[in-house]
């Protein structure tokens, strides 16, 4: 048995997000699918983290364990070829030690959140950023964003569906970076609360509109109640971009 | 009669390409149609240029007569109202000179031709770029582009349904910038040939890959002849980026 690791990015539209569900598409199955294509064997492929439907993946990572021996780059080539026509591509594959966990082992995330700030509708980038007509200040929506970053309890950012121990986490980068009519917002923390990196968006953007202040954002996050929470971003401008591991 | 210049924005993946065709959907009939549902009026909508079908425009300039009263603001939001669901956007509308024409006053035109550099299938840009498996050298790429550059006869890069009164045609740029994974070919020009931008990237291609040397390249363009042609790319990756016009 080897255990490899794969760096896949996905286009989430089609999918009812990652993990594998019974009344409908995933990501997860679309690469399992081809594992067994590949292999014969029957493969669960575990990710960093989860993702709901139509939030895209840049570099999600993953790992699955193969009794065939195979080279990583003969099960990459095979794996994309078996994929299609889902729009599933595993970018990298390695090697990687048995106890090494795509989830367990991982020690950050990284999200990027894609808004388009204009009037037009989107073509090229349909369902791949959210568009937000009104003019947003970015820099307000930066500056209030520090209010979140740190040790805080997340309970107004969270989805009832949650399934997080703890509402308490660390987050330790919300940046927003205006670039002419493209604003993008990046988040780290070594994990997430579901929804929440939609929920700090939804949130932000009532700042860039002026709706909100920065003290109306940061008694959100006192008021630790769902009910407290501004808006919730759509899934189109989600990106899972990175994961981190030790070493 | 009032003349409105707009700039539009559209996914070419859907269009036969930009002119009104017999047998198949187009950017110019979705946007005559939308001003015909927002004027009642018979509109014919002149481009600065032609494009492909699967290309792209990021900035396509384009003029309308329209006899109802209307400000730009208005018409820009209606037409992008109706022009729905086609994946065309109205960027911006603006009142001109009724002597004012998309094409003849038209002094310049951009493209931009992108290409993804790696193994792995498209997903999120899958129909919007050219992925090449093999690596390429993009700075031989950027170095031989410079034969193309200046007065030439570009008959070898030109389609045989050109409609073009002579071959001959100044390239003023044609730049190869590689960021990651990621080339950008910039091509500008007062006017381009049909299929010019392809048919030099085609043959860029070429050279990036080692198969062809930037002699090999001036080679065919010095041969004027359609048949010395080494590839023509896809018109996935090809994006009319800017038409420049007089002060």
């Amino acid at each position: 048995m080897t255990r490899f690791a794969l760096t896949v990015e996905f286009d989430g539209r089609p999918f009812m997000g990652w993990q594998r569900q019974a009344h409908g598409p995933s990501v997860q199955q679309a690469i399992e699918t081809a594992a067994k294509l590949v292999t014969g064997e029957d493969v669960i492929v575990n990710a960093a983290g989860r993702t709901d439907a139509g939030v895209h993946g840049l570099a999600m990572r993953a790992h699955l364990d193969i009794e065939k021996s195979l080279t990583p780059f003969r099960l990459m080539e095979a794996l994309n070829a078996c994929v299609r026509p889902h729009p599933v591509a595993i970018l990298a594959c390695e090697i990687v030690p048995d106890d090494w966990h795509a989830r367990f082992s991982c020690i950050g995330r990284r999200y990027l959140y894609r808004i388009v700030n204009r009037r037009a509708p989107l073509t090229l980038e349909a369902g791949r950023a959210w568009r937000i007509p009104a003019e947003l200040d970015a820099d307000a929506m930066h500056d209030a964003a520090a209010v979140l970053v740190g040790l805080h309890d997340f309970t107004t950012f969270r989805s009832a569906h949650c399934q997080s121990a703890s509402p308490v986490k660390t987050l330790d980068r919300l940046d927003v970076v205006r670039s002419g009519d493209r604003i993008e917002i990046h988040a780290a923390a070594r994990s997430f609360l579901h929804h929440q990196v939609r929920s700090m968006v939804g949130c932000l953007a009532l700042v860039g509109e002026g709706k909100w202040s920065a003290d109306d954002l940061e008694d959100a996050l006192e008021a630790r109640d769902r009910a407290a929470l501004g808006f919730n971003a759509p899934p189109d401008g989600l990106y899972f971009a990175r994961a981190v591991y030790p070493d």
